[in-house]
């Protein structure tokens, strides 16, 4: 089978297409025939080395769906032909973050889905949703079980809760989508005014340009009546942290997802504590998190954006078309 | 009656007890006979400038314990002669801290403890805890509430569950008092050997020294048998924030109450991330947590660490104490 | 003024229309003229002696809602001609039910809305929504925060979660409106087809008919796909909580709320065992969940059903004809 | 090897010693030789019919320790000679209660703890407590998980919080232990004087007499000073459900766990609603349940409380004498 290696830290050029062995299909495992990936931005990081991975070979991207095509012994839950989709922390099924959370990760050292066929055990997959083709369908386990998680599965929410989104990439959108479904108010933010056009037209209750704009964290308070946010999705890092503090009301929380502008960051604890404010960090989601999305993705008939979709050869120029920043909504990857 | 004003940034040097007119009492309001005060690191940084007050005459101090002796119109819930207890923040009753939790707040700018008699709203004095003296009872507003908060009244916690407690100053030492009541295991850090010592005969599981000791996170973590911790009560701020992430086990949380050596400090939002790791700013707490605290240190008859007292005329002495660092335990003003 | 009074047990009868002086004013309390109120099957239920309450004069009436016409000394948050509605039960302001949840409860024993005017302390008001005019905002207090509280304010939920609302009173009709803005779906019994029909255009997933239809509960688990509700809003009480059980998937919660059936009923423990089910016992709620309802219904432009409106002379008409069962969301009454 | 086998619904006459084949053991499978387990009353109940389980032959009891003699292909967690003890719900991991909770279950229908050798999935098997031999570690996986779910792994609680324990069983005995340490205040009911004093030795701040005192619950209440209790470990049911309620506080739960006398019964939804009350239903519970007590008793030293051990041929035994009455605390088995 066809299968791309890379090294974390050596680059897109270290990203390497080639034959390969089929994997070996242990009691319990189930062989997938990989139709769609995406890429999420960690996925970049890796390969630029600043996600702190050590520098070995390995298959690159976490989010893939695609269709059984081999069942172990004893797999109880899967036939051939069913359509699935990945979870990418197999080792957090449920419940609170295990100490063993990144054991059989995929797309962060080991096992990844940039390749024609992926084993995992049957635990690690999960049905995927019958309204969503393979492409969308491919967005949910990192980019949506992560919007998902940093929404609903963490700090309780209540319904009318003011949401700050940051940009308008794959996490954001899911969110922009999820928030919208369950009654959230959304403020997006972008460089962009076309971008900022577009999340109006899905939904959003706000949309706030930052570039050469000081004051964004602001404007977009004021987006909610001067109350403030009561949660913000931190995927800027360094330079937004800082801001979104002050976008906040008492007792809300940042859930801390992302570092597109690096990961160090000072804040400041005495507005942590004047204001009761919380920083939540979240790291994906358990299988768990992934069935509730699927769920209410399908209650819904939430569609994700797939902004544009490359071929299997194309891997290289789908991650720098990541990079570019171009993109609303999601990269993928597609393979007959 | 006489009191004490001060102007924050102006320095202890601002302290000025003079004579004052009695303080006028309106319906559903109760007179207090201030008995004993006790001091806060806050009462500190406010009068040196760092806590961010504007520069305005104030009476300071948040703490304190007295009997009631005189009753507005309509007060049903006191009598003359009862022992209570002032809330910090009386805006606070109960539930998530509102937006306008620091209004009628002692200590910060209006009313505050350093004088002859306060008059609060009747919900604001809570019932002294029966085994308690004044001084002793006086404690449990701010540190005692703080503590209680950061263990209890925030993240859920489980008995069982591993603490880190910073220093052993009032709150750290009122939190190790109820973590060993409640079940939990505390690790003490100090930099000295004999508070450590004291520390352990309190009931501490384990005691670190951080003086010119960069491993003393991760001996505080081997104290734990290499899992981390659950919770840090944070009270160092900018140069203890980064070991602190570095000790604690995955999901846990750091509940940020000082900052001792800075309130801006640098942190890794990766780390938050990799590790489902939380920083939570707790601000006091609401009169709920108050009577919970005394309702928990009646049942298990905690007394608080009363270092050393001083009179009402040695006001400043008392915050020089404070200073020099040499307490173990809390700093009290006693009146008769 | 003129006022109502009745007598817990002496039935409908017992109504009476009088003049009676202008209720005293005193410090932090708000006159109101009250310009709406909306019946609850509990109103009828005290009258025909099944609540419980003692058998003594009363002002009956829980909800209502008007305009401010005299402010108390030292009142800050209100002047004359603001909008309001006021709290059920105004010494529960926030976070768990306290012990004195009854001191001055509306329409259980001494005040009520029936009435020209009301005087209540100044936290006991809240400003009403700005889209709805003063019947649909008498509605929110009782049955509106009934239904806020047994979704959002008790036991966690998850957006497109499956909820069971029993027929179409008015708890029932607020909660289908909150439950679709929030992303929830709602499956409506009721005994008319014509209701049913009226549930489903109002955004009922779907809708059971329970008369003669011992399989009700069973067809209402159907309509999940077999899955299960995720909450069960019980207003039946003693004939429907067995069936509610069997609708539920496991570790679900049915929200206990009224008791048309009367309230003794026979459940199996070891239902509750094996299923990891709840049943949490929903008493109107905290004036904090009623500011919640107001800003989602505002968000949401959420408008109550009224039935039928009834003058103030009509007030035991109003009672008669909720009594009847005809009614399809909320009965109210109306002054000028 | 040797194995007991029995029928529901047929009486402890149909315990039935037996020689047995091997049990295969797969890919990631670990056998265990039992050295001890422990009986709960719900063993006697299946036994008797009471508990609704089909009449088909089953290895009986739930709770069983023993050692590791041979791990399956793959398993990385288990060496020969590892000390362990079995989840009784080991699809259960973590998290809420899945639908499929009773998949692999011991003791209700397919394998059970009875015979002397057990084998399950690796991740079925916990490491026994190092401090207790094998008769008290028998004692966690029902009885301990169940007294922990119900004290701290579902309702939220408060140290300092009021406990009613009602009689002296398995579940009841190890509350006592946990509430003690957690710093909780627990109050046992028994009918016999003697009981009631060693309950006292064992800690309980409160002892109540049931037998002919109809007024157990006033008097268990009085012992909280009238506050009444958080939280009630209902055992049992039917006849203890209605006054268990008048025990509680405003806001307070009743953790639903057996039905002594009966598991269907008449409660009062009035007053579930008007006290804020919750009855939970507690199903044993987790793997993470059954880790966390594991922690607990360890860091606390916790020794369970053995009132008899029988031979592994005086099963019948062992079970009349469960049946008697007699006992305090667990009744166990044991193996060379």
């Amino acid at each position: 089978m066809r299968t791309y290696t890379a090294w974390p830290g050596r680059g897109l050029a270290s990203l390497n297409q080639k034959e390969a062995d089929p994997l070996p299909l242990g009691p319990g495992e189930v062989r997938v025939r990989v139709r769609a990936m995406s890429l999420n931005y960690r996925d970049l990081m890796i390969l630029e080395g600043s996600y702190g991975l050590p520098e070995a070979e390995m298959v690159p991207v976490s989010d893939g769906a695609g269709e059984v095509i081999e069942v172990g012994a004893g797999v109880e839950g899967w036939s051939v032909g069913d359509r699935v989709i990945g979870s990418c922390l197999p080792a957090w099924t449920s419940g609170p973050m295990p100490a063993d959370v990144r054991r059989g990760a995929l797309g962060v050292g080991g096992l990844g889905m940039l390749s024609q066929e992926v084993v995992m055990p049957e635990g690690a997959w999960v049905k995927a949703p019958a309204h969503l083709d393979f492409e969308e369908a491919s967005t949910l386990p990192c980019a949506g079980v992560t919007a998902w998680h940093a929404l609903f599965g963490s700090t309780p929410y209540a319904p009318a809760d003011w949401v700050l989104l940051q940009g308008t990439g794959g996490v954001s959108i899911w969110a922009l989508a999820l928030a919208r479904a369950a009654g959230l108010r959304a403020v997006v933010t972008s460089s962009s005014e076309a971008k900022l056009d577009r999340a109006r037209q899905l939904g959003a209750a706000g949309a706030v340009r930052y570039a050469n704009n000081p004051d964004w964290a602001q404007e977009a308070r004021a987006a909610t009546g001067g109350v403030g946010f009561d949660r913000v999705l931190e995927v800027g890092g360094r330079d937004t942290s800082a801001p979104s503090l002050t976008a906040l009301r008492p007792g809300a929380t940042i859930a801390v997802i992302g570092g597109l502008s690096g990961f160090e960051g000072s804040i400041s604890s005495l507005q942590l504590i004047l204001g009761g404010l919380s920083m939540v960090g979240i790291y994906m989601g358990s299988t768990d998190h992934l069935k509730a999305l699927v769920r209410f993705a399908e209650a819904h008939r939430i569609r994700p954006i797939v902004d544009r979709s490359f071929g299997f050869d194309e891997a290289p120029e789908a991650y720098a078309y990541l990079k570019s920043g171009k993109h609303f909504g999601k990269v993928t990857i597609s393979l007959d």
